[in-house]
């Protein structure tokens, strides 16, 4: 990490009253309703699935803290539909799963979210720190 | 709180790894994070901006665990420029300001997310708990 | 329209290769594909619906060559799912129908998007030149 | 393309009321905006351009009469802001730059959006017809 990385961080510490535990699990929960809201609605076809999770990979890694992400689309989702007439969906919630690793000063949290059938929601949660 | 929300949210609560705190500042972090990349490059003008703002708001607060949001767009953002010949622009990161409170089981955590001149960022932080 | 405002427009066409009736045409487009595409995975709950609604519709009018916009949004979709256990759900395709009119040089053109059963699709499509 | 799709297309062609060069200007339209407003906003750094940019372009071709599509992100944008302290940015209008082409039933139709100096705008416009 450069200097000027190194003391941008130092002067955004001081926005935020909380332990670096909570510091780590609010990083966390940034990092997993970006991902969700930024990319649900977007074209996926059978052609696209691998560029567009390594594109999501690869932009949630870019955020600060975050030390891996890794994402999984399926394309059939909760309900088996096919994806239709022109081999196109729309990103849906159903479809899509995710782990987020986050480091913060030394402590590393791992975040999860998938739809969960009894819930009928797709759950956010932080699974367990490290 | 319906009967039916309570079990699903015990239900919900057997994911998670964390303190109460801990899971409070997650629920904020989710929060902030869905608000900027749901709405980012939302079309503005001058004759939208509190339907906006107020979308924003509302939306925000009929997520879990989520007391209130308040929201200001100022369509000058950070470098004072004017709305383009079209009186119209996308809703840009230096034009953002929202505060966030969140209660989860009692404990109240209040986020907030600005464009910070000197991080050259818009930040999101923990600003407090209550 | 505002003098500055016609001159940019001007400016504007010089980009353009077509005739008026296929400009008409194109701007419908951009504004159905902005609309699914900038809202989709919006929160919805029974007490925002109608303030979501109206801010996608303002939003819309706000762009350039926007006579009106009308959204529904119908929580219950495709398939009379319920709002959930936190009465909440993100906004998806299904739940989405919108009517837009464009009017570009005296030509004005209503484009509509809704869910096709049929086709298993959320069509956006040009229903009259008037 | 399958005979399913074939079907599907020319069922939906019923609800058109237009030319043909005139919906191939509505298609390319749908496509621009969807471009846009789906991935304005994503998290972008050095490390993720070309991941980010080939996402945009293979989503975007699997969507129905896309030939081919072409972007490019300038992370400098219009400004010569570097990439703040974290090396991360967000997606903002006049870093994009695409190229998509649309074909409908022969008609090929060539459109291009970017970021014009003189109108203040991320200007889509219909380039030409082929």
């Amino acid at each position: 990490m450069s200097k000027e990385t190194n003391e941008k961080i130092k002067e955004a510490d001081k926005y935020f009253n909380c332990s670096d535990k909570e510091r780590t699990a609010f990083e966390l929960g940034i990092k997993l309703g970006a991902l969700f809201h930024q990319f649900i609605g977007s074209p996926v076809s059978s052609k696209n699935i691998h560029v567009l999770e390594e594109a999501m990979e690869k932009t949630t890694e870019s955020q600060a803290f975050v030390k891996s992400a890794s994402v999984t689309i399926d394309p059939e989702g909760n309900d088996d539909s096919k994806m239709g007439p022109f081999d196109y969906k729309t990103l849906q919630e159903d479809m899509l799963e995710a782990e987020i690793v986050v480091e913060y000063d030394g402590i590393t949290a791992v975040g999860e979210m998938r739809y969960i059938d009894e819930l009928e929601y797709p759950l956010m949660y932080l699974k367990e720190f490290k």
